[in-house]
């Protein structure tokens, strides 16, 4: 038995949580208050040796004012990591936001080598900007392989749907971070491409044997391993040809049979959030942290009540159910990964001033931004929109509320204001444009007079549930055509809609199709319909053949 | 002549300007990038020798960096202001969002000591917090008395309809700006309160004489002006039997003549901003830079194009139409002012780091938020909303995009889904909640199964040019109570707006009114009506009282 007192038990057990945390300072400004700790429970818990905190919602100024606000309450250095597998603006303003990995997919088949130096820069890009705001740990690349079109929760987070594509763009994605001195996470082991299941909502489960999984799932993470990835994330799916009681997060056959044995991975592991309800919904935040200890896992992502996950495992610990030995190897782990990007920490922490006084987006950065979008959109031009009859702008999106899409004056709403057309905004919250009619769903009556440009941001968005709803576009776009309705049709976010949706069009119709939902995509994509330069756009054929083959 | 060089005379005319920045770091965040200089222009005419800077937009934190960053870009010091009538929340998050000054008039007629200690607060708790981010001069109080209740812009913004009350408070809430540190502005002279028309929009005409103006518009100027007020915005309203040939902003007469003169005011005379359409619409940039300066302003807040400004009044200098004597009076008065506030720049830029961990927000100053939201609620409880009928909550707000007061979980949604009510958002960008039928104005076919709960904000807000739209929701919640579908109303806003609706409802229909629009304004007033501790409340007897009398 390596260590001592109790009191220092705790406190090395504590090293291994990742907690939530705002990136804004006050806590009235959280976003998911549920979800994310208060301040006093973050200089609490910090001061009682929490390791690592895991940042949502904010600009890029707040974020690096937190980080080294949550750094200051603590005496060893400590692991601040973010989702950001679209760049950094996915999470906070002012960072750059990139189209979906999965665009990129999409260039490689065209050109594998422009897709690589794109996905390296995709990374360095994220990572330059994030360690510029205190971050040290991003949590991508997803190294799943989206199998699943119909998947809720992975689809164009994904770099693509074939193995050796992932595999390739991850690889190439992790050197970029690995320039920039910010360590890396391959996710979700063992793969969550073929799930039809939001793990935030239910427990996806999953039948393929091992040899299926050595052939597809397992090879990005492999290549990941191979170029040195700094640490891998479970998956919250049960594999049920593997461990049928548990979900891999808590597998020890998964976690150590596979990653550890099979792939050889000697970096971090850590779980996947366990607050989510793959996990919460049959494992107390006790129960669930000790499991994916004991099973292999290092960092604890998120337990509910990180009191009670630190208790656990001492406990488990003192007990003798797990092995002293696994504190020592989490934590030996731990301290190898902090080496690694502590000294940028420090020059960072140094530093009296601000870093950046403009925000962190370089004008390179918005360059690369833009030419990501450049190379994945898709337009048939059709003439351009006619801006000679006022129409109408419905604008389908996920939620109105805080909705990065259209904020600042977004072009999908200004754009098609300036040649007359009256936007409406279609989504959950607000009245339905839909009636009992399956064969003419629109609700043509409730929308105003004239043709109807229509624009639909659809993606897998966790926690819905669903991947593109369940609104009758495709009925709907039919009943527009029937009636001469239709101005033309914009789709932001997933390639599954766009080729579902692009073949019922009438040659006649104005169509785009972007992998992204930013409001660059959208001044792009409609600019492209609205003001059209024929002389810079490539032959509609060549275009349309995109959506064709 | 007092000034020798041309560059140097152009930079000490650079002075007087104030130019409008976003408190966001990176240009791509900026709300109104057609209004709100790029970096690189700020960067150039602060270099050059603009003096001072209003603020708009971003979190707390941002502001507190914005302001830093753009100080070091000059070599002496800058005044930072910002129009945060309403606290610092009201323009950046994170800061602490009162109640409107309309709301401490209504105390004012129940409580006047009280009401006076309430603004005296509102005014430290503001300049507190604003001086925490860097800020420098509060553009407020609004001396303005709203004797017109359809006043699109001024209306809940001011203290009262009664000069004395606007008096009494707005001098309370000079002194509390006073203790803080932080420069105060009246505004905006001669009273904007009896207008019909946003200056935003387009000029109002007042045909008040010289004997009402002093009897009523001019009380609160002059009683701010003893109290010590540090400026005074104009107001670009056209006074025809004062000067009918120039809007008082650009009025010899007004700010010479009235102000100057008749008021003995020697501060800092601001114009409001030039870009508003009440001046823009019919004067140049440089013409109405020059007509303002010449006619007594010292300080020019937001020319269209700050180098054309000052080019304009550098020729009219030299060239001899405004003497040199009002740049040297200008310069003098800001020089003044400054020092009163320098010594609290040099001690903030003096701290390597940033003065506040966890927002700027204290547990007191949250509390008085509250406290202001208690003393300005109003409940008409009636039962409280039923429970055991699923039904529509239906909420009615100006813009859904960007709106702060759907932030976070807003109440006004999350409250009522908790009892089973379906939230509908109704808004400009929406499908249309109405039919063509004035009698039975909402179109119930589209708002889904179920008693209404209708939650109206409306206040007067700027640029909107209507203070309570011309919605029918008078007809509309006489529709309901016919149809037995009216499960209970919430106003938030405009006072006006209340007492036009209230009377209309039968005694059995839940009712409340908070001035405030915030989140924690929306909590209170639902959880009031939907958990009703009676044993708290007061009789509705007694709250009815309040809007009957």
């Amino acid at each position: 038995m390596s260590i001592g007192a109790a009191d220092s038990l705790r406190t090395k057990v504590a090293e291994l949580l990742v907690v939530r945390a705002s990136a804004h300072s006050c806590d009235a400004q959280r976003n998911f208050p549920l979800w994310e700790l208060s301040n006093q429970q973050l200089q609490r818990l910090i001061g009682e040796g929490v390791g690592g905190v895991i940042l949502f919602g904010g600009t890029s100024t707040e974020l690096l004012h937190r980080t080294r606000t949550l750094q200051s309450w603590s005496n060893k250095p400590l692991l601040f990591c973010a989702d950001v597998e679209e760049g950094l603006g996915q999470r906070f303003e002012g960072g750059t936001w990139l189209v979906p990995p999965m665009a990129l997919g999409q260039i490689y088949k065209k050109d594998r080598n422009h897709s690589l130096r794109l996905a390296e820069r995709y990374g360095m890009c994220t990572g330059r900007q994030a360690r510029s705001c205190g971050l040290n740990w991003i949590l991508a690349p997803v190294c799943d392989v989206n199998s699943n079109p119909k998947n809720p929760v992975i689809n164009l987070r994904a770099w693509g749907e074939d193995p050796l594509v992932v595999s390739d763009l991850a690889c190439a994605f992790i050197r970029g971070l690995d320039s920039q001195g910010v360590l890396s996470c391959a996710k979700h082991f063992p793969g969550h491409g073929d799930t039809g299941v939001d793990s935030h909502l239910d427990l996806p489960v999953l039948e393929h044997d091992i040899s299926r999984l050595k052939e597809f799932e397992f090879r990005p993470f492999k290549d990941a391993i191979t170029a040195g990835v700094n640490s891998v994330m479970t998956a919250h799916i049960l594999l049920s040809e593997i461990d049928p009681e548990n979900p891999a997060t808590l597998s020890s056959a998964v976690l150590t049979g596979l990653l550890r044995h099979q792939l050889g991975f000697d970096g971090l592991v850590v779980t996947d959030a366990l607050v989510m309800q793959a996990i919460a919904k049959s494992y107390g935040c006790a129960q669930a942290s000790v499991m994916a200890f004991a099973a292999g896992a290092d960092l604890i992502l998120m337990p509910e009540n990180p009191d009670q996950a630190i208790d656990a495992i001492c406990q488990a610990l003192n007990s003798g159910r797990v092995p002293f030995e696994r504190l020592d190897n989490a934590l030996e782990r731990r301290r190898k990964a902090i080496s690694k990007v502590e000294a940028v920490s420090l020059e960072q922490s140094e530093k009296a001033s601000f870093p950046f006084n403009e925000g962190i987006e370089s004008a390179q950065d918005d360059l690369f931004a833009e030419a990501l979008i450049d190379a994945s959109l898709k337009i048939r031009h059709s003439g351009g929109i006619q801006v000679n009859t006022a129409g109408i702008n419905l604008v389908r999106v996920d939620s109105v509320l805080s909705c990065p899409i259209l904020a600042n004056s977004a072009p999908t709403i200004c754009l098609p204001e300036e040649i007359g057309f009256q936007s409406l905004l279609c989504h959950p919250l607000g009245i339905s444009p839909w009636q009992n009619d399956s064969d003419s769903p629109l609700a043509l009556d409730r929308l105003g007079e004239g043709p109807l440009l229509i624009q639909l941001f659809m993606r897998g968005n966790p926690f819905r549930g669903d991947c593109d709803s369940n609104e009758p576009w495709a009925a709907a776009l039919l009943q527009l055509q029937r009636e001469g309705l239709l101005a033309g049709l914009v789709v932001y976010g997933s390639p599954y809609v766009c080729d579902q949706l692009f073949p019922l069009l009438e040659p006649s119709i104005p169509f785009a199709y972007s992998p992204g939902q930013m409001p660059e995509a959208q001044r792009k994509a409609l600019s492209s319909l609205i003001q059209p330069d024929l002389s810079e756009l490539p032959s509609d054929s060549e275009y349309t053949y995109k959506f064709t083959d």
